[in-house]
């Protein structure tokens, strides 16, 4: 993978987009993080109820869950509210599961005890990205919110195993390019999205041809990499605990 | 009305919140400000869509509409999602038909032509008179979005006949306080929403006994203590304008 | 304001419609009323549960709440049922919150005791002023079912602190008009929806410029000539007793 | 079937409550008409729209559509309305399709020309027997409203083959009842209801086992028990034509 | 009535289509049943709760309840899934209300004790009499799922008072014939549905006009044609239950 | 990896479960296709509609589009209907919208025309792998549908550029297994959904951890597995074109 810039912002293929990750932003929540990767902006907010969802109730171990949605105009056109048609869009469903399942892979459940931490993961501007945004920036809201029950005396050390990050990767003409925007995104031929751990384990991985199938090996050099790539992603979480 | 600090913050009974209006936040929109009044953060954008809604088209005249929602851990315990019950909680729905008509009093709608402003105040953090606050702050957004207009060379001036903001009063003991934070309103034995023009007009006044009904002439006093109160808000607004 | 008649029925600008309030018109009810005014029509029902709303359950004290709906054909051009899209329109959902908040006003809710009266008010027809005619009546159907309450030795004493009526006020070309039909409300300039209680006392007002805003001198005008134009209504609310 | 009474309120099996059609009752429809049966209150309102719907149109005919709902209060207990679940109960549903098949049976579709006719059945009390009073009644709101199309020149003659009325029929103990009243049907073994031509012919009949099922002669005596017992509602709608 | 064949398929007008009856075809159910009559094709499944419903609960008996759907394809053009409008479509509604009551009919409530049995019929291919056919289906997997709560010693003996199966039945031309296939349904001048017990007792019987209303003598023959009709209906179910 | 049998069922690490395709079982469909994999029974059916979507006309081609949904009795123990909460269970949008994503990858959009084929895929026995037996049949149902353009004359050639099939691999104490059914896949560490063409390349690809986090070596571990192990679906699929 060549050093020079090859994409419209001037960024190299495996260079990620500006990063900021704002802990605390929503100082009414147990934890919160604004998370900005270029103009893509999530607020990931933190939650905790002292019990578990009904149907895990009596079991001695906790439960992660996340929801996903998007201001009306955090996109170049308005679109309209949830609310409206009455259901949830089936696109933020699936992402919402998404990042449930992924803060649920770091969590150590049994550990937290019988609490249900809700993540809300609202995008604020939208310009690529904003799944693996949200669970970037939601590993640092849950973080907080766990410190605090530490804080608390509630329970002995942070339930977690490991720090979990995600980013994109998309197939253009033949390259691998890390972070993608929305321009980029619309254009590529094959998407990935990619969740590791801070071991470069996979916690999950979603990968489509958008256009024509690709080849079985793409597979493996989309994963090298993203883990080569999140390294900055790992680091902000780090510096965002303070 | 006396001089000296008689609330909990310090501030005197005629003394609005710390204001900041920050025009622009949400680049994606054509007009977009964040509003904070206190800890009551709100983000307003304006849409502009190029036709008037089904049931107005062929007068010749535009329409300008609201949505008011709120994040679900804008509050100090997390609020469902409306999309979790397919309906829009009512108290959302009243108070975006109150924005909807606040910036339709402002609006020439024949020179506005037949289009579309869809205004969105999502409500990042409440510490009580959001509903004001989005009012204050979508008129910023509004102003920008028509700017936009006249800019683009659709419209020759800005369609506005005025301007609109809003403030709270809250009957406490016998006495008026103006901009109540959510301590103070829950506290409150009667609660003004007042709208009016820069020009010191009534747009919309609504006055609710929460404990024992009041006194007509408080009525009167209240508008008052808004139409002297409302002073920062217009030169806020105006300051935005750049 | 001169006592000519002024209007195209004929009425002087402070005169209400014809009233008839038929108290115990829907029998399987515990309180009922039938209120006329003018072509309006509304049928307003007290229900009374042995039990407060779950959310104020252990509080040693009651809860009064309403419902608003219109008959499909109470209009001039049929209007589809809230059950066909699945959610209630936003103007009953704003009406039905006025009118419990109008109730409980005059509710003594503890002396209530740990009880809920569900008042519904249905529109038999609609000539404008179904609000108001529905808060005027369904006093009179909750003070018959708190009445019952007595009888049947639940309550030692009937636990309404006070009585409330309601009425419109419209300003056109200048002047105040009291208890518009549909034609005026249609045709005003500013529209007032005034709760009152029987000591002249406020418990609402809604005052909203439907054109220009207007000056702030026509509030305290307008709560006047309520105040005064009310007295038959109160009249016919205690003649309602027997 | 013998003559002297044998029911709680007195009446012979074969006889009908008492009956009272008010036509016109609700002025703002084209044709409405309140029928009480006993203590059963309903409002039949008939509303003309001047095309056919969609999935009928260009055929050159109309469409006769009914729906039924039932006050909140109209029963012993007070029960929720439709619109709060969002949907439909499957009753109304199926009473509306009753309605609507029954008042189709009666009309001319071709000769009523490419219009709809919307038949609004409310329930204002309820004591068994509402869906056969509603078929009954919204027969005189539906001729009503076809005689004002002849009136206002739009087509001929009024499009009516012939009347429809209805009535329940219920088995107990062995013997069959006319028009059982609330207590009754709750007590009956078997369930009839029957729809009738004025002309004695059959234009639905559902019979239900509520408890053991029923020997197969018992329907036609059923048939013929109402056969000669609907004749005073079809002379309750001729005069009600005036 | 004529022995020679008067039917498109060359059937005599009192006989059935072809019938097939595979107990157990959904092997993961308590009881189950596809039913073939002709093309039209019914899945039936019975599953045991082993609790009353709620509104039933503590008074010694079970409950038998039904639901009714059709794949979307089942038909000869596309029909949306009910999910996709977030309602029941009244049709199903009403079929499902009825084989409730028709299974009902046939069990001995207080014998199965306080257990619900749920039956699901899902149309997997139409061509007509879905609900008849749903009905003599449903009756095999409630009794196969009876039989195992014998086995299971939970219940000493079979809950059931007798068998029940349906049948449509169709007026043409001023004939009677059993058994309509959906084009010979399209065309008929009335429609009959019949459910009756294997002593030909009546369990519901629904009757409709669907052109001009018909002789009440009709519907004794109509009875009586289903009555000899049905006997290879209850004798493959019979046959099912090895 | 071993070839002893290692599985409770017997079956090889590389093994699929027993496969059957029955094209044509719903001949009311343009395409259709019964499969079953071991205890999985999946019923696919192709619907053709002369029309693109709404949101697609005008471009000159086509689109495919899928629905997954599951018999409530299809598993061990009921699942109510989505109809019942009104919304589609989140699991099954996300599975309709991988089938649907999948077979538009095998398809010729602008070769297809503008024509919508819609996919249903309807869960009749479930035993875990029903997303990806979905996928495999309904390519059957998909080509049946097509070929039936071709013989109509409508298109020249079957608008498919290749074949895809999937299948599931779970990682199991450190071991890949191929077609998993529902007790492995409740035990498995990670769960892989593959979708591959039948030239082996990547059409979609989603991992996730239900455990630990995993190794990211797997990844392609178990993408050659299931590119070994899906050759009889491919020749299934071929066999089922007759």
């Amino acid at each position: 993978m060549p050093d020079k810039p090859s994409r419209r912002d001037g960024r190299r293929r495996d260079q990620l987009r500006a990063l900021r990750i704002t802990p605390g932003w929503q100082p009414s929540a147990e934890g919160s993080a604004l998370i900005e990767m270029g103009h893509t902006v999530v607020l990931c907010a933190a939650s905790v109820e002292e019990q578990a969802p009904a149907w895990r109730r009596g079991r001695g171990a906790g439960w992660v869950t996340a929801e996903y949605d998007m201001l009306p105009r955090a996109t170049a056109s308005r679109r309209a509210r949830d609310r409206e048609a009455g259901r949830i869009a089936s696109r933020s469903q699936e992402i919402q599961r998404l990042i449930g399942r992924s803060l649920r892979a770091a969590t150590d459940l049994p550990a937290l005890g019988e609490r249900t931490v809700h993540l809300d993961c609202d995008v604020l501007q939208a310009d690529g990205g904003t799944r693996t945004a949200a669970i970037t920036g939601a590993y640092v809201a849950l973080r907080q919110a766990l410190a605090g029950l530490v804080n608390d005396g509630k329970i002995g050390r942070i339930p977690l195993r490991c720090a979990v990050a995600a980013v994109s990767v998309g197939l253009r003409d033949g390259s691998l390019l890390l972070d993608l925007d929305y321009a980029e995104d619309a254009a590529a031929d094959a998407d990935f999205n990619i969740v590791l751990t801070d071991a470069g384990d996979v916690v999950e991985i979603q990968a489509t041809a958008e256009g024509a199938p690709f080849g079985r090996e793409r597979v493996g050099e989309a994963l090298a990499l993203a883990a080569r790539g999140m390294e900055p992603l790992f680091a902000a979480q780090r510096a965002a605990r303070r």
